[in-house]
């Protein structure tokens, strides 16, 4: 096996078939670290979350920040059904025995339906068959398995020094993660084998989430269950920790825009730039309504230049904006001036967003000196498609 | 013409085809009052509103609610462009001379694309034709004129002793109003032949306004047009307080129904209840969370009983509900109670989903005793043709 395919030294995977998706085929997934790992998390802010992210959220504050294995099913999101907690718990409870850890040394994660309830032994039976399975070079059919109605898999890694870094997500659709620290359904699961202490490992994940996954958005509906894990093992040892923060940022940005680009029915990611902005947070609220604007999203959709909706957009979103001061770039080309339109090439600019996988919105607010990036989708009839009929 | 189609004594109407919709047909409405008329308005919050909404606001300052003509126009914004207070102030301007009265006493309001200049001389051009075309019996096409992506007229009226409230309205997309005191693209115009002073006026209308047109939403996005002008030319002499004001609220919550039903693709209305909260902000929060959430609305529209969706929506709000007291019913059946599933007939809840015009969302927060109820419509693939088509 090449070496850009090997997983960082120490962790095996595994995938089985536990028949939690209707439409059958691997949905549980096994990662297992061989030395205890320092472990962090980020968790969706929804005050309806699911069971395997308040357990998991627990277990983390209990083992302060260490753990062995992640167990992730797709088909269920285990959320709101009379005995969601139980089966987190029974899942986490068989995992530690047969990996002879404490169960708060077991993380767990779940996607898929809202509501429908899981037998508590469903996952634990399945447990010594995927234990049985762990292999190291596995990750891929990992990565695989817990994908619902994605496309693809989202599979990113860095190698920094001796030390490497490999992440998997999943996530197309109620897509707008915003989480908080110890706190998407994107799922994420990172692992290296650099050395890095629990605290530092939770500080690098949180200010790396907040920066990737939470600045991404499919739909504007943020999930139950959204979960990103990193485990690092040290098994490769110290590595400086800018070094490994930054590749860990990398290897969640690289999956972040793998999740919009795969949002249901997306043709195309669009990356939207706000620069200008007197603070951070005026940035971020103008990016993210303009990123989350049905009607920016379909003239996207559409290879429509219709800057007047992004003017809009970024007008509505509460920002305290000064539209004489706006200007607006599309794909490069300068559509809107201080705050009025410039003469341009409509069809050209046209063909050149429908001919391209990215899409670029570019806005200058003039009033300051600070900027966001936000990611999302065009949007299409193909998500209409996917959401409107009957759960699958 | 039988009563029940007669406008509000002193008050005429006309319509006009001044060019401005690129398709054709009647784009210039003028409503005329035979007697100076209290007036009041709400206009859109969004920081890049249009020309016109800058300039009505001020004309409602400066006659200090008091207004003889209102010219409305479909198929340009008049918003981001160049000369777009030019164009706003020349219309009121030759309104106002036609009139025989102050450029402040006239009203103007805007709907269609954003950022494509129009001529000067445009609307003004058209108006001499315009003013001796008024008539009193005008009032159903000149509800037919201001119509853009809307499939049908909304006109709503009420009587109230000898005095008679009508409205009309126009709106399917961009539609999320957010409307300040005397400050949605959706356009309503009401006339009541009733006597009110302008700040009775001003008050009544803003409190209708938030009950009624602040309640509805197609896409989430808030225009930058939105424009309510009341007018109340006193033809019909005194009419209790408490009896007019509740005329205008329910016309206005007709007219908004209305739009919400109509809004672009939508195959239903959807009502959104929330109960048991423990403040008014917190149950619109909530119900306006549902009721903007992309995957309740394409659940809806595929008569998909998926109140998981619902229970997200409600849990990523921001309110700080407790997801084991909320208890939800669709259509009538309870599905969901403490949080959990509750047992019901999926494939007959989805069939009498399907089979409604309106679809009722309640929701229960089991926290307090406010409520919130909240417009919208299904989210189908006619709203993606619809906005993913260019321009017209």
């Amino acid at each position: 096996m090449p070496e850009e395919q090997l997983a960082p030294r120490g962790f095996r995977f595994s995938t089985t078939e536990a028949g939690i998706r209707k439409t059958g085929g691997a949905d549980l997934v096994l990662i297992v670290s061989d030395a205890p790992a320092s472990a962090a998390g980020t968790f969706t802010n929804n005050r309806a979350c699911a069971a395997p992210v308040t357990l998991s959220s627990k277990h983390l504050r209990q083992s302060r920040g260490r753990a062995w294995v992640i167990v992730a099913n797709a088909g269920n999101a285990n959320c709101a059904t009379p005995n969601a907690m139980k089966v987190a718990e029974a899942t986490a409870a068989a995992a530690a025995k047969l990996a002879a850890v404490k169960p708060a040394e077991v993380l767990v994660a779940s996607t898929g339906v809202i509501g429908v309830p899981m037998e508590v032994t469903q996952i634990p039976s399945a447990l010594p068959q995927a234990f049985r399975d762990l292999d190291a070079h596995k990750w891929q059919e990992a990565a695989a398995a817990i994908l619902t109605t994605d496309t693809r898999s989202k599979i990113a890694r860095r190698d920094c020094g001796p030390a490497r870094v490999l992440g998997f997500a999943k996530g197309a659709g109620m897509i707008h993660p915003r989480m908080g620290p110890p706190h998407a359904t994107m799922l994420a699961f990172i692992v290296t084998d650099a050395r890095i202490a629990p605290p530092n490992l939770q500080k690098i994940t949180s200010a790396a989430v907040s920066r990737t996954f939470n600045c991404i958005s499919v739909d504007g509906d943020t999930s139950t269950n959204d979960t990103v894990f990193v485990l690092a093992n040290g098994a490769a040892g110290n590595v400086p920790e800018a070094r490994i923060a930054k590749a860990i940022e990398e290897v969640m940005l690289d999956l972040a825009k793998a999740i919009a680009a795969d949002g249901e029915g997306a043709r195309r990611l669009v990356k939207v730039e706000v620069t200008g902005a007197r603070n951070d947070a005026e940035a971020d609220t103008v990016a993210r309504a303009i990123g989350n604007s049905p009607l920016v999203k379909t003239a996207i959709a559409g290879g429509d230049p219709n800057w007047g909706r992004i003017l809009s957009a970024a007008g509505a979103s509460g920002a305290p904006i000064d539209p004489t001061k706006v200007a607006i770039t599309l794909q490069g080309v300068p559509v809107c001036r201080k705050g009025v339109a410039l003469d341009f090439n409509e069809s050209s600019l046209g063909y050149a967003m429908g001919a391209n996988r990215e899409v670029r919105v570019d806005v200058s607010l003039g009033r300051g000196k600070k900027k966001a990036v936000f990611w999302t989708c065009d949007l299409t009839e193909g998500y209409i498609r996917i959401n409107a009929s009957y759960r699958t």
